[in-house]
């Protein structure tokens, strides 16, 4: 006997589905699809700017162009398999990870680990940074969130921070990035916290879990992906990429 | 010497973003996230009625449950391997294809060839849908987008209908398949536009290639898997499906 | 109440794993890989002479170096998300389809279609690949497995054939390739059978259906893509690889 | 000016493939398909019994029938998507990872960190072996490559290390296996060594690094992954597979 698989997420008549508890007709009329992206994984509708908030992110990780390591892996898979966009897009997709798209959910964890630090020790949030600036340099660890690789002053920035502030959404995921950025700036070097670190902030003061710093990353890059795919197959041909190669290992031999 | 890629979607200096020529930064402010996906793919920004449809479509696209192929397999994955969510909804991802989320395709595919036709015979769409119909009968082959898999009157399709006709945006594809739901009434038996045809005719009245048809539905089912993969790592333990399996194959035997 | 899964293939009790009714441990001990990859698709254990070609395709199929939009695709994905090989190697393997690794499976149909047209005819396997070519040319169609791309006299087709011949193991698949690449020649212009129409005619003449051109494609890759994963981690960093892109989209404009 | 990627692997040119520098011909004629998945990787050929250790191993890991999560994932995959063989077997892949054919690679790492110990600390395996059961107990971590899922006894060990003992081949890693097994059964509870650990103690000592573990088990699965989407094709149909599924989310409610 096979065991039911349980969900709490979607459920289905003959007539009628429904996410969370609402029809989906219902939500196809008077919501976002951030909103219902918000009510799948947090179980509630968001409120109208909970849904803005959760909308600037989605976009602001839709695209970076054909070279991020995720789309220039999709259009690759495309280039050799054009049969299949669902190929293209999945293979998109298994090039995010740790080192691309994935900073957010360790910065997700740390701010956790700095806010619980900050209640644990009955301290304040900036004092909780510089304790956790102290802890990862004696553990030779870095900081997750913080340093640029290709905007120096990220133009996201002050705009997801400001949008949190005036919807009265910041809370202390942003005030803790804020102090991680001060206590790094004063025991190690200015170091301003990048994309990563801000949607970790938002995220978390939007009540989600870390892993949520993955999932919306691929979700939100899912849309660009998809429509790399579209101009590559509209665009190019097959088998177009060329990789310069440098052979350097054994010269030809005779086998044993 | 290594050919640059082109493209005509996103590009980026040190301080900003444009997407389609637009500020990142503009679109996280004013911009939906299905108005992003819109400009992603067509290259333009869609009025506001076409963005609230596209969203209603994302909506109807996201969820069916743990159940269908592509959550079934999402899970699965996630099963084993634990620690990968990008593996997991890529998985999942994989099992979108001819036969589940594919029909949208091939309906938009359908949908042209008959407007086409309408033109090049200069007929009605209706008598062009009564031609296809006859020529697909003679030619033993199934039409996409008609007929029901688990719903019998699928609520979704009177309301993008009708939001489509309120938006005064039903065109060419949503005429054509309620031309082809009669034709083929009228000649086979009822046959109700099941929701990959009411999809289908949707974006095609939204100008895009049939192509979207199923990059929508990729991109409105992650968000679903997603939420699954979120689920089953947060309720179940790894390795807990169990598949009852029986074995028909050769008895126990020696090698020769 | 669900189904159960059957299968003909495996099956275990508490202490023994059999495949195709060979207990897993006899075959580790007498049994090649390669001897296994046929018992586990064709049902029965090959002779020693099948294992052998089997191991000769296997062996031309592993790696055609990291340009190849495979192991280009693996590692891409790698350089994002070194922290899954599976991710990887499941990403180079998305990038096989029609146009990379993708003849084989046509051109086994193409043997399949000229073979049963010489029976169903009552003419001779020549008088069939002359047919063939007609048709293919009166649709326009290219025939599979013919021309090269890289290399103008594939060393492989030489050695697989001669191993073929000598092992009295060349049938119909392989005098039909010779008889289209004649045929070709005479009606067309001089086109070499290449490394597809090899293996394509060999696994014929082995006894398998067409879809195995694509299956021991991919199980041959495998291997390679696995190496040039393993070499991307131990001798590349994170996010080394850099693609040139043009953006020849539209220029920096405001929001409607 | 884009930087050429370097590899040691494989090189080609007009008339000939390299691997490693031996010519694909001879490596076809002469070699075994598990000899050059040793090749690839290591950069050597194996002797004859370094070569049928890996054909062991291979073949062990390769089919455990449609339950397993790899292939139950891809099987899943396939039936939403028939099209695209490559989207089965990737799908099935990425269901590998910790929690399904991860073990070997974590026990790679304990062997090293064992045998390390042994030499730092100047002491026996057999002292290492309870130092770090005794370090695993403290940090209260489990112990890889130790315990059993199906198999109580299972068959695949005896006949592994039997071949690695009579070959010559077994080394610090089958010691280092069979000293932690009785430091275990000593400190602990008597816990064999399952199959996972079996195969990583014979790939340490046939000279592999702990990535290999993972490699290894991909690449013999990905046999066994064919086989069974090649079966669920041909013998079942779309779309066939039924997943229980309990709700018990929210009941229906209307949207605030």
């Amino acid at each position: 006997m096979v065991e039911a698989w349980r969900t709490g997420i979607t459920t289905y008549d003959e007539k009628n589905i429904w996410i969370r508890g609402y029809e989906v007709g219902a939500l196809m009329q008077r919501a976002t699809f951030a909103e219902t992206i918000f009510l799948l994984h947090a179980g509630r509708m968001p409120s109208q700017q909970e849904g803005k908030l959760l909308d600037a992110i989605l976009i602001s990780s839709a695209d970076h162009g054909p070279g991020s390591p995720s789309a220039a892996t999709a259009r690759l898979a495309c280039s050799g398999n054009r049969g299949s966009v669902s190929s293209a897009i999945a293979a998109g997709i298994l090039a995010i990870g740790d080192q691309h798209g994935g900073a957010g959910m360790a910065c997700m964890e740390t701010i956790a680990e700095g806010v619980a630090l900050a209640k644990t020790e009955g301290v304040s949030l900036e004092a909780a940074a510089e304790m956790l600036v102290d802890a990862y340099r004696a553990r030779g660890e870095r900081l997750a969130g913080m340093g640029h690789r290709q905007h120096s002053t990220d133009p996201r920035k002050a705009i997801l921070f400001g949008m949190a502030e005036s919807y009265g959404l910041a809370g202390d995921g942003v005030r803790f990035m804020l102090a991680l950025e001060a206590a790094v700036a004063a025991k190690v070097k200015p170091l301003p916290i990048n994309i990563d670190g801000v949607l970790a902030a938002i995220l978390y003061d939007l009540g989600f879990p870390p892993i949520m710093g993955r999932l919306i990353f691929i979700i939100g890059r899912t849309a660009g992906l998809s429509a790399e795919v579209a101009e590559e197959l509209a665009r190019e041909k097959a088998m177009r990429i060329k990789v310069p190669v440098t052979y350097d290992g054994p010269p030809p031999r005779d086998l044993p």
